[in-house]
């Protein structure tokens, strides 16, 4: 039987009410104490922090990754519960850190706290214990039914059980009765396992609207922030003409500041190569993030600034498929 | 049979290839000799502008909107086409400006301009052509099979022919075979039209990622912003520890900038009331958006602040249905 060790990090699934309202508390022990079955195999505890996870900030990710380097060579697979709020920058973010991992994580939470009788937190940690007893090695979420690729998943429903969305990827698989099912033929990573601990949160995502002014843009230098990740309109536009956006994007270009266009359209690709607002961006050398999640975005930026300076790598990590976060034309 | 009037005003709709990507450039006359067979009816035309969506912004609304109270009068329900990128900000703020039309205004578009053969333009603009001869007064979207109340419209999908959604909102109603089929009881509004040509641009919208600054927040006062909608983690969540989100957000409202607080999250409703993390939000006075789409609470925040510069009154605006943007539980 496959050996899990289960870390806790707080989150919805550990709240219990405070006079301000829930906030999360229980430990790993107490978490599986309400499994009833209790899983099968061996798991192992840890209590790496507790915490909403709307505090969750790439120190945060930090703590997680050395934690998953320095047990994970013990267990078979690791189950991390964690708050829903934040739950997709962390798989992407994991994803990137730990890439090639021999072993699986995967993430759950809930949307009820578990000590509520009807919480989805019970059979939320189950399905994630099966799925980490089943998945080959890489970073996972399994909520509700689907369990999902970590960095191509999306907190689209802010109170449903099934919260989140495998976007632009087929979902790994489905957790039916309390077992994992495959749904896809996923293997082990063919690359050697590498742990990267260096990453550099100063990444701003600016999604734009209409009015959205130049200088909103150009501010993100002067509040020291080294890559920027644009939610433009549909497959990618800006605005080039009175409140031109496009020019802005082209100053921080042109300060050393990579520049990611992904959309603020949920579902599908976006490229800025098909209309003719997009053609001052392409010439300022603007990187596409494809079909990329603004969380694997943002997270691969930050990423990619912790292992270079130097924008034409950072472009060529951007379009390279590290992980299953893009899908390369 | 009905009187309609089609206002072009750009986008995808109208494109046709220039050396630089595609560039909107027919006329409402010109998109209308695609349609074979012909709409019944009578139809004039009137060409506002040609523009690329991504280039659509406050100003360009008060032309819309003026258009529409000048010459609406004339006819029994108009159809403007637009670009797909910025349709659902347009037709949003378009439901505050006019509000209690008594005609119908139906936006739609296409995904493929209408000179290709293969284009949804032409079922597009038939559609909103049958769909303004049948709806009560309001703004609509009509795209893809798709009738959708202007101010619950999100573009979800960057490339598919059903590109928008219905964002916690039933569907007003589908096109079939060129047909308008009414999927609820749709009425007139019951209040008196109203038009409102003032709205303050000076709105920015911040979506939240872990490792966002509170420096990124205060320096949205620097920029000259009124006005500030969040898309919060989840239900509402913003960090209160490290990087300070909360106490960012409370410096804003005490220099009487309002803070209007959405999820990121595309389905269901946000509320800052159940988690400990929002606690100070709520002493600070932000104010929550509920259900309404980020594009609805924008651009009601932009309408609100052309009505009043008092926080207690905007307040009262978000929080009231005026047009059903939002549920009221």
């Amino acid at each position: 039987m496959p050996r899990i060790l289960l870390i806790a990090t707080g989150g919805t699934i550990a709240c219990v009410p405070s006079p301000d309202g829930l906030a999360p508390s229980l430990s790993a022990t107490q978490l599986l104490s309400y499994l009833s079955p209790a899983p099968q195999g061996e798991i192992a505890c840890l209590d790496l922090f507790n915490m909403d996870s709307s505090n969750i900030q790439p120190e945060e990710w930090r703590l997680m990754a050395k934690a998953i380097l320095e047990r994970g060579a013990q267990y078979d697979g690791i189950v991390i519960t964690h708050g829903t709020d934040t739950m997709a920058y962390t798989a992407s973010m994991l994803t990137f850190m730990l890439q090639n991992l021999p072993i699986p994580v995967v993430l759950t939470g809930a949307q009820y706290p578990i000590l509520r009788p009807d919480s989805d937190g019970k059979a939320n940690l189950s399905g994630a214990v099966a799925a980490a007893q089943a998945l080959p090695g890489g970073i996972y979420i399994a909520f509700g039914n689907a369990v999902i690729r970590g960095c191509r998943a999306v907190k689209t429903r802010t109170t449903s059980l099934n919260a989140f969305e495998s976007i632009n990827a087929p979902y790994i698989g489905t957790i039916m009765e309390g077992k994992f099912i495959n749904l896809t033929n996923e293997t082990k990573a063919p690359g050697a396992f590498q742990y990267y601990p260096d990453i550099d949160p100063r990444v701003a995502l600016m999604k734009l609207i209409p009015g959205t002014t130049p200088r909103q843009l150009t501010a993100l230098a002067d509040c020291h922030m080294r890559g920027v990740v644009v939610e433009a309109f549909g497959l990618g536009g800006v605005s080039n003409f009175r409140r031109d956006h496009a020019e802005a994007l082209q100053q921080l270009m042109a300060q050393g500041i990579p520049v990611v266009l992904t959309s603020q359209c949920l579902y599908e690709a976006s490229t800025p190569d098909i209309y003719e607002v997009s053609r001052p961006l392409k010439e300022a050398g603007v990187i596409s993030a494809g079909d990329m999640t603004t969380e694997a975005a943002v997270t691969k930026l930050m990423w990619g600034l912790g292992q270079t300076k130097d924008t034409e790598r950072i472009r060529a990590f951007m379009r390279q498929n590290l992980c299953g976060e893009i899908s390369i034309p």
